[in-house]
């Protein structure tokens, strides 16, 4: 009969199977008020389905007034059963199908975070995020932290919460901030989901397309994503990594002045600690210079905090906001690296005004931050874990560091350099003048060996000899192996370029010999 | 000594507040190069403070290179110390602070959901929120599954997941709408943080500003907040709910069909079921019409299914999604009605590029939704829990529509109307034309019942005399005695104005026979 089929394989009833079958038939005017349908029994048989599943089907489509039984006659489609549809209307057909794609507000596809990160093996060497290891994640405190707080706070963690943040998280990363020198009041305080978000609620708070922001070039990626996103003109202030005689590493303040000098800028991210891709640091000096020129350019600081709770050695430095006089840094932070970045909690601070602001545009962008790990978090905090948790991944991490540093100058050729972040989780690498770490990876990668190119972090001028190498989620055995693996592609590839070049110079005497 | 002050009841250590204090004064250029400051035991004598106090805070200065001690002479800030401040710069005064306000993208801070929400006393009787009741939350049912979940993978929870969603949720999310009779491949199928992000994505993925958007007139705030705040145009299709002989309650597709013609429109945005806050259902026939309508007019419709699961009587309808033949639905829908709205998980249907490029935007928005609620949840779905616990909670809110309805019938006087939901949390009430539901609350609050006046969920055309009440969260006894103030007061307030009209044509019979 007609087009009818089931799928008994499928996990759908096969009485709903044929009911929306029916049905669509109905409105698409394939079946007509009046047409005979064949009796249960008969469809059943022709369809390989028992009696009962033709029987329910029919049973549906009865009660929703679309077919009628009548004694003796047999079922029919009821007169009025698609009263919209009195005719067969034309339908969109497949070839005349949505073009989605025409919609889209950019085309900008290929501007993903995933291409980041490609597809890596199980077993392979992957220096490829800047996320905190797991093998050390203290599941079985946090899954007693849950406990806690669903026995005593269950049905409010569950019922519909507040845009700023679950008030019993608010009060331990308050009492937090507090005991690391940052006294910040309930309402310059606002709980997001993360970093990212943060991110995305300050665009809406603030940008309007065409509008400058000022990115450390190279950046994190996902800052990149949302500011192109929000159609802002995002401008470059380079990151030194290698700094000569008197530099020094971190952002340069020079061409930051001169970029706001020539640019109407509406604000600038920065990440004073530990700056991702390339690990550097801001000194004491850069900091207040930095603070200086926001205040006289009269342009907002954002202060990414993400990694500062990761310094691994040297003297920790007070924070953007902590130094800020003028009033002019919003600071954002979160648990994602030094927690667990798979409950999505961070949080904001700034003047009144902005968190204000920033409240209502969080309410509208997704009511709140999930409270099962606002609350989890929050007990996580009072029981001290937090703390505890924080200081022994230093350890770890510290050794990691330290091991991928070794190995570095153990295994890499002359004239390979690479920065000495004093904490975060990865460091920034840069090959000779001329080489490509896009070819290195396609050759290292067969090898099992996985990093990022340093392109994919820049947004405009792109050094295409840098690579980011991520060194927590591996431990020293692997490090050391990777960068040997790295080393010998790296000497391989100098090697090439070398007998390249004398050919070249070779083949140069030729010409002049023949000339 | 110049402006030190400590104070001993902050939560921030007294070392700190008086380092942070030092270091700043020499940033700030108040404390310069050669300058001496006190010895410890001077300085703790005059603040008052344990001379340990004083020497930690010279210690830390003193390693970040600002201070130095001489022997026999005392302590001095360093040459050097500011290198960027060599003389004192002028600040930015408090006069000339940031003006914060100004830098905002949009003016709207009144258009906020919180004024939705006023400040409710404890005892209150409170028809104001469509959120579920948390009286009969499974609080255990849910320690259960988090236990469980994390128990058998909590690395993976914790650790950094997919911006699609966690993998065993999307398999129970699939599972459950097969159930349904709605068969959706993974890659059709996007995890959110619930209904008001899968709007912000939307918004992100498809509209530029000044883009055409239809949306049902009233609607629920949040959709109207989102896209205001996405600068789109907004236009509304009548939401009807009373009418007349022959029409249907629900969106007027006649208008809609008029919206469509005259205007250039992006998407439109429907509640088929249980529309909030009206309460009203598309008929099957009107959801063939309005699928014909968006296929003709090639417009895609975003179907919101939030409310769906809670259908307290008739006969189940099929979504917009299933009967979609010309693959223009995209499907939006949340755990937050059914289970726990303090759990931020809801999803996404929609044609494969579609969720592609949904995928891409919720990365740069947010990297992935939060999995400690996602794995709780799936394993809430896998145990069953959540089909249970569902209808219960239809059974306890059919109690209180009933009584809703009942206590409607009893207290109200001739000429309130208001709707006949199927299934939700609301129900929409109108009064006499002239009655304003806001003068309304003024007086009702004042004896502890509160609702939300309808002129709130408008955009535009607002009709003051509607208001919404819902029922959800209000046991029988309480939404009797709520809706038996709100009948008396609308009874007060007709006799007041059955008063004034009469005063007036008595004052017009008097001008009359002056004349």
């Amino acid at each position: 009969m007609f087009a009818l089929h089931v799928q008994p394989e499928s996990h759908i009833p096969l009485y709903i199977q044929l009911r929306d079958q029916l049905r669509a038939m109905v409105y698409g005017g394939e079946l007509r008020p009046g047409d005979r349908i064949p009796a249960s029994r008969e469809l059943a048989g022709q369809l390989g389905v028992h009696r009962t599943t033709v029987a329910n089907a029919y049973a549906d489509l009865e009660s929703e007034g679309l077919i009628q039984g009548h004694v003796g006659r047999g079922t029919f489609i009821c007169e009025g059963a698609a009263p919209h549809l009195p005719t067969p209307k034309p339908r969109v057909a497949a070839g005349n199908a949505m073009r989605w794609e025409s919609l889209f507000a950019d085309q900008r596809g290929e501007d993903s975070l995933a291409r980041l990160m490609p597809e890596i093996p199980e077993d392979a060497i992957a220096f490829v995020t800047a996320k905190p290891s797991d093998d050390s994640f203290p599941v079985e405190d946090l899954r007693r932290c849950v406990n806690q707080a669903l026995r005593s706070e269950g049905k409010r963690i569950l019922q519909l919460g507040a845009s700023d943040g679950y008030a019993p998280l608010r009060k331990e990363v308050q009492e937090m901030l507090r005991g690391e020198g940052t006294n910040v009041p309930g309402d310059q305080l606002l709980i997001t989901d993360g970093c990212q978000q943060s991110l995305d609620l300050l665009c809406k708070a603030f940008l309007r397309p065409g509008d400058g922001v000022v990115l450390e070039n190279p950046a994190y990626p996902g800052a990149i994503a949302i500011f192109a996103a929000s159609r802002v003109n995002c401008l470059g202030a380079r990151v030194e990594t290698y700094p000569g005689a008197g530099g020094e590493a971190g952002l340069n303040l020079h061409e930051l002045d001169g970029v706001l000098l020539q640019n109407r800028v509406k604000m600038m991210l920065v990440t004073p600690d530990f700056q991702n891709p390339t690990g550097t640091t801001l000194k004491m000096g850069a900091r207040m210079k930095l603070l200086e020129l926001a205040g006289r350019h009269q342009i907002p600081v954002i202060e990414d905090r993400i990694y500062s709770r990761l310094r691994l050695r040297g003297q920790e430095l007070p924070s953007l906001l902590t130094l800020d006089r003028a009033g002019v840094v919003i600071q954002i932070d979160s648990f994602s690296k030094v927690a667990f970045p798979g409950l999505r909690v961070g949080w904001c601070l700034g003047p009144r005004s902005v968190i204000d602001r920033l409240r209502l545009v969080k309410q509208f962008t997704d009511l709140h931050t999930d409270q099962l790990s606002q609350a989890a978090l929050a007990e996580f905090l009072k029981r001290g874990y937090l703390k505890r948790h924080t200081a022994r991944m230093r350890k770890i991490y510290g050794r990691r560091l330290e091991a991928l540093e070794t190995a570095l100058r153990k295994f890499m050729p002359e004239g390979v350099k690479w920065t000495a972040p004093e904490g975060g989780l990865s460091v920034w690498v840069m090959l000779p003048a001329g080489m490509d770490a896009g070819e290195l990876l396609i050759h290292v990668r067969e090898r099992g060996v996985f990093f990022i190119p340093g392109r994919n972090f820049y947004f405009q001028n792109p050094r295409p000899n840098t690579l980011r190498l991520g060194f927590a989620g591996l431990n020293e055995r692997q490090i050391a192996s990777g960068v040997e693996t790295l080393g010998e592609q790296v000497r391989a590839e100098m090697k090439k370029r070398r007998r390249g070049a004398m050919r070249e110079s070779e083949s140069g005497a030729m010409r002049m010999a023949l000339v």
